[in-house]
């Protein structure tokens, strides 16, 4: 399919941008070629899309169902009772939901971690975004449970052909005070063989520093490195607790981070992202889920995360806006091995278009600055994704069905 | 003019609610009066609007113009020469843009302090929503300066009766290291006489604390409390260093203040407001002003000031979804003096009308929950201030030209 992009700003000149199969064939002020879909750019601005570094999309289902409690009785008492009871149908909706949400927020790739895989992959899919989705992986110190878990992972790994190109089979081990030696060593040499990326909390609170000093002997980090799990295909969530020695590891092996900061804001993790640890470190931003954050919108989260970055360093000029963008988006981009993000000729990348003519966007002096702390995703106006336009004028194809299903899907869960 | 809002949710019951003149005249299951415009509320739930405690609107014209600085250079290099330069006409139009912003993100009433205070004036006169307007007061401790300044707020105060019910003069004394003593009492007296409320930057930083200790021997609230000028018409802004003593002189004299989370942040103040004295002091929440914040929409205050009063407090219970939206609410509405903001029948409370057939906020389990933690402000639907209709369907009338004419004024303004 060939997409032409009439009359849109891109880097502060109006040019036509012609796409096709997703790839960037022409830019110029001027484009005569042929398309199958014209789409008018005028007062919009043509950007990379958002790639959201860590979710558990299906979690939309409880979204406002508990909150302000303590963690303790929120996942025992709410959370892990519903999860239990949760079928296919209900992850396919929930994840459906959170396609939808980050479609309109200008997410065209995520990396989830969630119970009943297949739902999930069949949602990406059907939605036609990009997802790195992985099943959560815990088998408690059991080695017959870890055996189970990785059989079902080589299943699903297996599986995931069919749903190429939207859907990337990941690990995803829990956490290490989830999850065996045994079994990370296994998942590590099979990431190795099939280039498969292990996606991880890592270091979010102090208790899960304090479980690996007392069953390692080491940090977290630590142990990872010490059996091997680290590489250019881990990425490790949240790295509240990280220390300098960590930040060191890390960067050794080219591993990569990503940062969370709303969800350790409400769940009152205690510390927040170690920013002057990271020279060198490849790292973006998640939201989490809709447990811990809420909202599935990552020019919040940009917000969120630069604002604390000036606060927490007492240096205003931390995390500027560009720098805020770039790593929501081409850092993104790199880490997930998305190739080049930005758009240019030859490249892939995925396109928003944001409308400038908007109160909270006026007088449009620097639009990374206007976007990083003036807006939110509802500046977003068309996204393509791979070639395939999923929302123009903010409609996406089927919107209504999905607000209906889940509403149905997730009232019936908690009332079963 | 009668307004009747149609089969809209009301504390989770379907309703319709008739408004005379402002006044809430009815809220039944099947309405029957005659109205001169009726709004269908089907899927929306109807809510009190949000009030900003804090602001300085005709910033909007500097929004991205310039961030990312060392405080001084910003100040010194780039926003005072602007300032300088600007105009009756720059403030109609950046002031005319604040309100149109604020309308769209669910606020009807603000407290502001800036220059031109006229012009701020007409355009909230225009925009028809609340003003609480104040002429920014600084007399460097000059008494010539001082008996200027004075003069010009009483010719103000006299004026206002113009702008009424739309415009409330207030008195906009900067802080206590830019205004002297003799000003201070001097506005002590006149607003115990007229019963005009203060709207004042207290204790923001630590330079300002350590101001009043070496000129005054005392803390900002200390001083304050010893001329006189404590009472509960007093509204302090920011109070990131306030401490018990002066806590507990605030609520010894019904102070109240004004909770300004994104602006601390930004800045890198060092400190937040101080969460755990604040038993017995109402307060409620405000954006500041576009340089320092760049986005007026409350709802995203709300997220941040619940999320950062969890963390910083260690207490994941803190500032509930419920409470956070009541402050932004009802208890702005006590500050303010405008009465019970409660939509109840006798009661004149602005109205906004949020949609729920949004991806953010299904599947609707508590509407609390979902504003203050999933939403932002292009929830808001409808917007009726002082029973008039400001908004429906996200529409504003004369929008286009006011996004049009601000853009070109800040541009003239850069470029003067």
């Amino acid at each position: 399919m060939n997409i032409l992009i009439k009359d849109v700003l891109l880097d502060r000149k109006i040019r036509d941008i012609f796409i096709k199969d997703g790839r960037i064939e022409e830019i110029s002020e001027n484009c005569k070629r042929e398309a199958d879909r014209t789409i008018n750019g005028k007062d919009k601005v043509a950007l990379p899309s958002f790639i959201n570094g860590h979710t558990h999309a299906a979690m939309t289902l409880f979204r406002g169902y508990a909150d302000d409690m303590p963690l303790k009785d929120w996942l025992e008492g709410k959370i892990w009772p519903l999860e239990a009871k949760l079928t296919e149908d209900d992850v396919y909706w929930g994840s459906k939901l959170a396609c939808l949400e980050m479609i309109k927020n200008g997410i065209t790739a995520f990396n989830d971690m969630y119970w009943h895989w297949e739902a999930t992959a069949k949602a990406v899919t059907d939605m036609g975004i990009r997802g790195f989705i992985s099943a959560v992986f815990i088998d408690m110190f059991d080695r017959k449970k870890g055996q189970e878990q990785i059989e079902h992972n080589i299943r699903l790994f297996e599986l995931s052909e069919k749903y190429k190109p939207y859907v990337t089979f990941t690990f995803g081990p829990h956490a290490i005070y989830t999850v065996s030696r045994e079994s990370l060593e296994w998942m590590r040499n099979f990431s190795e063989k099939k280039k498969i990326l292990i996606h991880m909390h890592l270091s979010e609170t102090q208790e899960e520093t304090q479980f690996a000093r007392e069953r390692y002997g080491l940090s977290p980090t630590e142990f990872l490195e010490s059996i091997g799990v680290l590489s250019d295909k881990f990425i490790g969530c949240h790295g509240c607790m990280l220390d300098e020695k960590d930040c060191a590891i890390l960067r050794k092996h080219n591993a990569k981070l990503v940062h969370i900061p709303v969800s350790n804001l409400k769940l009152a993790v205690g510390r927040v992202f170690p920013h002057f640890l990271m020279e060198g470190i490849p790292f973006c931003f998640g939201t989490d889920g809709c447990a811990s954050n809420n909202h599935l919108d990552i020019i919040e989260t940009m917000k969120f995360a630069s604002l604390l970055a000036k606060f927490f360093t007492n240096i205003p000029t931390m995390m500027p806006a560009k720098v805020t963008f770039d790593i929501a988006t081409k850092v993104a981009a790199e880490i997930f091995f998305l190739g080049d993000w930005e758009i240019k000729v030859g490249n892939s990348p995925d396109i928003i278009l944001v409308d400038t003519m908007r109160p909270e966007l006026v007088p449009n002096f620097d639009i990374y600055s206007d976007i990083v702390y003036a807006s939110n995703g509802y500046i977003v106006d068309t996204v393509i994704c791979m070639g395939k336009v999923l929302m123009e004028n903010r409609y996406v194809q089927g919107e209504e069905e999905i607000l209906k299903n889940t509403k149905m899907v997730a009232k019936a869960l908690v009332e079963r």
